[in-house]
């Protein structure tokens, strides 16, 4: 076996998995396919991870990946295609080569989920964005669309209200599902107009995007609304295709209280786990557990739980 | 109803689901017994808690105070006596004052077990004690001695050694069971003798403690070290004496994945609660989670769990 542990995923999960796992003598690897510090790095302002009052992405990912580096894991940079059980533990598939690992922590997050519809695909990175901290300010006093009404959407509307001159919020409900304090301020913006019950049909544009079609789900009244950006939070998919473990409906892993899967000696940690909210602070805390799970399965005292 | 939520204790627990709750607007207040920051602050240094490489407990408590002091919920400090159901929610009766609140949420910690030997209570805060970082400086070049294994012991052991002259470490089994990085660290120190498989029978002493009685529990010999100092860390005991709800056979609050106990709207986070291990990013992350499922239960959406 190559590692004691190997980490999928390298976000606030993975990154405090490893430095358990390291702190534990394991043999660790952390392998993450986009950025060390994972998908929280592109959120503008990051308050409510305790002991960081205001704190950007781009610092808290640089701060727990020095953090992670100074117990030395191997950080490897490349994409797990296929987990799977072999004698002794597990091996590890990516598209740099295949390693193999006694235990396997799954913290592989959760991707943006899309619209699917017309013209997304085609001018995704031309104004179709799901990251308003990397893209917004190439709309600077411009209007654009924000689609969605969670956490995501109005944390990440309230940093575009800075840069761009009107924001259209797209929302399929009639409420927002936000944190209360993220839709005070929001509400409180002066340059919002919300369209409510609404779903965006289709994103209109050759070279980038010019507008967007929306259709009130009530009424079926069609409308288009000239935008040369749209900015998609309509929720996020678990990354969990490569492993074979009980998942929910929705794909998210399930795990007993010691963030072991339904396979012995597969944990999961973060957004990629079945849970009732997904946040850094409840994703550093179960990665922290894991790791300690499986260094106590690996030591041959760990309980089993009773209900993964 | 005085509050939304009363949240017991102001450790990494209270103060994460502080931040949570008033961030969702709740009605919250924060009650402590002793410090804000919980006991963590009086560890020497933190380097496990994601984000924060090392840092002293000191300067840790200070930032996760000031972190939930920024959206001001009130801040009490008073011991909790009881936890009663009324009509609408509970009474949280302290020994200042009763309050009401429509949940409450169970983040007291755990308090240092006690050696319950012979001059142990008589000579406490003589010599007798629970925290290097408070009372190691006052037996500079002293002999001392460090009772326990775990991680709490070689921690602050490592500590010590910088200021005492030798250090006595009892422990009642023929291994530690501390983390590897700490007993690498510790047994490499040059001032360190261990006695195994003792446990300390009689602490001496008239106005401080002179030394320690320790009886070897293989072979029932008594022997007498000389030591200025008894630095006691044999584990903990859950503070939930106040509390009617479901609990381990130690003390410990059983909760459902959601962080609710046997008893709907009242929630455990943290040390007094039943787990695999206890951590202080363990802790904020249950905090966090436990505030959003107390507001998901004051909206009526929070779906019961079956394993409570």
């Amino acid at each position: 076996m190559d590692y004691d542990v190997i980490i999928v995923g390298g976000g606030p999960a993975g990154l405090s998995a490893s430095v358990y796992a390291r702190r534990a003598n394991l043999r660790t690897a952390v392998i993450e396919k986009l950025t060390f510090g994972g998908i929280i790095t592109t959120t503008d302002l990051i308050e409510n991870y305790l002991g960081f009052p205001a704190i950007s992405g781009a610092d808290f990912g640089k701060a727990i990946q020095e953090h992670a580096m100074k117990y030395e894991p191997d950080m490897i940079q490349a994409e797990v295609k296929r987990v799977s059980q072999v004698e002794g533990g597990f091996s590890v598939e990516t598209d740099s080569g295949t390693f193999t690992s006694k235990t396997v922590i799954v913290a592989s997050g959760a991707a943006p989920r899309k619209l699917n519809v017309p013209g997304e695909a085609e001018l995704f990175g031309r104004g179709v964005s799901t990251c308003a901290t990397c893209d917004g300010p190439f709309f600077a006093k411009k209007d654009v669309a924000v689609v969605g009404g969670g956490d995501s959407a109005l944390s990440e509307g309230i940093y575009l209200s800075r840069l761009v001159n009107k924001i259209y919020l797209i929302h399929r409900r009639d409420q927002l599902r936000a944190e209360p304090i993220l839709q005070q301020r929001f509400t409180g913006l002066p340059n919002v107009e919300f369209v409510w019950n609404s779903v965006v049909t289709r994103i209109e544009g050759e070279k980038h995007v010019t507008g967007i079609l929306v259709k009130n789900v009530k009424t079926g009244e069609e409308r288009k609304i000239d935008v040369s950006a749209v900015f998609v939070y309509v929720g996020e998919v678990p990354q969990t295709d490569f492993v074979d473990v009980k998942k929910d409906d929705h794909g998210y892993i399930i795990t007993d209280e010691n963030m072991q899967s339904s396979v012995p000696g597969i944990f999961a940690a973060g957004d990629c786990r079945h849970s009732l909210s997904k946040q850094a602070i409840i994703s550093a805390g179960e990665g922290a557990l894991a790791a300690i799970a499986a260094q106590m399965l690996l030591e041959k005292r760990l309980i089993p739980q009773q209900n993964a």
